[in-house]
């Protein structure tokens, strides 16, 4: 045995780990009965305690450099040792006490958020909020000294690998300063649209399901290697080669779970095609989180509400659910894909206003992660960001810093990574139907296998063999920036 | 901490995994899709390994010594050591190349056993076969040196803690020279009967499904610890307070997977029974395989199959599948609940021609491990031993010696459990409607809240606090004897 097929041996065992963890957290999304909540936490912890501890394990150490003293390998096996010192310098980066302490700050918050969120009460939440605070800051400066990087930038490192602030702030700061202009014309525009009837329920949830199969499978998701089911919060999850995916669907309204199934299909295909022979080693993974909301949106916004994919799924839908009447059209249904709205809901938010969340709650994460805005000053800086970037004030915290569970759950750092994938789906896409111009009209025709080959060949194919930049570069010519996102929206929202 | 808490302790960490293996496995039944197999093959790999490494650790030796040697401890918690010394002893017991050289073994003559099965090729099989017994007596006399115990007896062990050949040689020989005579009369009495028309399907899926769970309903079956699924071959699995048990359906006829469904509930509820302060520890577990299969067999032949029961839910099934005419009435269910044939397949036997597969193959798999039988003779002497125990010969080895994968998978010293369980069930059934008489009047009304009363207290809630002897003899007054099964089978099939 060589040096590095030791260490891609080891590897495999930790991912072997995950994969285990994964169907049991689909397992308790969407199968588990709720009287077995304690024993699965339990099963959970004592494997989560077996895998840190063989991500940390002192072999792992040695097998590293002994793997990166090795000669005569080749790009994959190069690129997955630099992988697998990326994570175990982040693994081994925390005291045990400090990874302690995290978890039960987290578990603690987690719990009182729910009822501070109901109650609309950030007080309550505050000293929580900030003892998770305090220990996420401690965390990235201890990750940050390991990796040669500021705490935010440590942070965001686990979900966004090579991210940095300073490159999101000029991207970010480039569409804050379109989007609030933008969103005013947009509204205009849509005002002078007729107004759509509304689409007339109640819409069976077996044809939901079987729409939503169809639609997977046009898209190439491969049922042999994965299942559709039903959990509360969609997610795609699982395991190498078990692409599971999950809805929630709503007798009043089909298109927001039909959408959602094509969101988490573009999540699906990623993980699906990742390299065959990398499946359980780091080199193999997906890129980061910001790549991979790229393709569900690449799927979601870029190719499935395009007037393409409409023309052909409108007619299919309306005879599904037996429709009947000028809510059926192929432009109603179009309209109602791209219909934009003001709101205080992150998760309700459309695709313009949706980065407006997104960039709010990353400045606010970034200047509490530096000591520039005090915790107990967040609602009030909230409403003021909300006020410039959306144009509206929430009436109370619920709608306003309480709605979402990342920063008590210890999230901090994974905002920006929505945002980052919108922009990146955009650049993708545009490259890739420039690059193969039958992309769109096959997909008016139902056919995508043109943009997965793309997908293929350009990102799911090359799993984490190259740093998200060279990734895009090498697909689309250049780096990331902001300007094909908002030409995208310009021309679907003016039509300019 | 105590000696105790800590062995405890430890112990719960490995009924962590047992429980996460237990959920795992379920998914490999019932949801898996087939493209994960060789990712979840991986992951169940390195669990068993883990596990292993947990049950073996030094360390648990050393708690075991400790808490053996602490005061002041209860039936309990005396009681979980001494399970806790068992495991420990049995785990210990075999050399790493012994465990390794056999489980290779088993999946190679598995693999084989598929495809020689189908064939009807014994002869192909031998070799494999010869390999897996080869490795079962080293297993049996490794275990048995350290049990102070016979080859046969340590393989028994794994599944039936404290059981005997020299016992078992009692029991089965009884109902051996009892059993051809009787099958006899029973077919004898049957031909008397007025044949009875066929159920006419097709039996809806859904319609199944939804008695199935009103009927588990009926029966205790908590749906907060639990689900109903379908797989291919029924179980009952899953994890502590997670107790999960599939069918399959097969749209002809309705009645065999709701008999399996009654069957695998009874299962359900020992587990959802056992003692919920000792769940994950050794002595909160069931007591054995046959006291589990005593579980089943009590719901599914002792409660289901009396006329009471069908008296009760024949008028159900009618309604819920609109049958009419004479294959309708609850006597005609019962008849056919109750049918006996001579037949050469151990998994469609009726509870008559059940135990008369099981002691044959008890008694050829006692005399392969001795050595007293060549597995070379094997297929003669299955021969005889249907001509002499059932009166038929089977005209291939598919339908003879090779039908079952309990050989080929090292499962040695399993089958003895099902009939000793048939036996256990009549005799725990007979002394529950003593005690209470109104448990068979309540079952004929659905109401099974008595019976499972009776088996909470004395049964699942008792764990494996008593050895199974002990067990049996305080629920009913002696240990095993085979006389209630022959007088239950006497009443049930000849009226006497």
């Amino acid at each position: 045995m060589t040096a590095y097929s030791d260490l891609a041996a080891h590897y495999g065992k930790i991912s072997a780990l995950s994969n285990a963890m994964g169907i049991l957290h689909w397992d308790n999304a969407a199968m588990m009965p709720k009287g077995a909540a304690d024993t699965r936490a339990e099963s959970m912890a004592v494997l989560a305690v077996l895998q840190h501890e063989m991500a940390t394990d002192a072999r792992l150490g040695e097998m590293l450099l002994a793997a990166e003293a090795e000669d005569g390998l080749g790009d994959w096996e190069r690129a997955n040792i630099r992988e697998i010192r990326r994570l175990w310098t982040v693994e081994t980066a925390l005291p045990p006490e400090l990874v302690a302490a995290s978890s039960k700050a987290v578990s603690a918050c987690e719990m009182r958020w729910r009822t501070a969120r109901q109650e609309s009460d950030f007080v309550g939440l505050l000293p929580f909020l900030a003892e998770v605070l305090r220990l996420q800051r401690e965390v990235g400066a201890a990750k940050g000294q390991k990796l040669g990087l500021g705490a935010y930038d440590a942070l965001l490192n686990d979900y966004e690998p090579g991210g940095r602030a300073e490159k999101i702030d000029v991207l970010f700061d480039d569409l804050a300063g379109f989007l609030p202009g933008f969103l005013e014309e947009a509204l205009a525009a849509q005002g002078k649209r007729p107004a759509d009837p509304a689409l007339e329920g109640p819409f069976a949830v077996e044809t939901q399901r079987s729409l939503g199969l169809r639609f997977m499978a046009a898209l190439g998701y491969d049922f042999e290697r994965g299942r559709l089911d039903v959990s509360t919060h969609p997610f795609c999850g699982g395991a190498d080669n078990d692409v599971r995916i999950t809805t929630r669907y709503d007798e009043a309204d089909f298109t927001s779970s039909l959408m959602g199934v094509l969101h988490e299909t573009g999540h699906a295909l990623y993980e699906q095609g990742r390299p065959a022979g990398y499946m359980n080693q780091p080199v193999g993974h997906a890129r980061g989180m910001s790549v991979h909301e790229s393709q569900s949106l690449l799927i979601e916004m870029q190719a499935c509400r395009s007037k393409e994919f409409i023309a052909f799924a409108g007619p299919i839908m309306k005879e599904a659910f037996g429709g009947e009447g000028p809510a059926w059209t192929s432009d109603a249904l179009w309209r109602r894909y791209t219909r934009v709205e003001r709101g205080f809901i992150r998760v309700d938010a459309d695709e313009v206003t949706y980065p407006a969340h997104v960039i709010l709650r990353y400045r606010l994460e970034r200047a509490m992660i530096a000591g520039d805005l005090a915790l107990a000053d967040l609602p009030g800086a909230w409403n003021d960001g909300m006020k410039e970037l959306l144009g509206v004030t929430p009436p109370n915290d619920r709608l306003g810093c309480l709605q979402d569970i990342h920063w008590p759950s210890g999230g901090w750092g994974y905002f920006p990574t929505y945002t980052l994938g919108a922009m990146t789906a955009a650049q993708l896409f545009d490259a890739a139907t420039k690059a193969d111009p039958d992309i769109l009209p096959a997909i008016g025709r139902g056919d995508f296998s043109p943009l997965v080959a793309w997908l293929r060949a350009n990102v799911h194919g090359q799993g984490s063999l190259y740093e998200t930049d060279e990734l895009l570069t090498r697909a689309t010519g250049r780096p990331l920036d902001a300007g094909v996102f908002k030409a995208h929206l310009k021309r679907r929202y003016l039509g300019a």
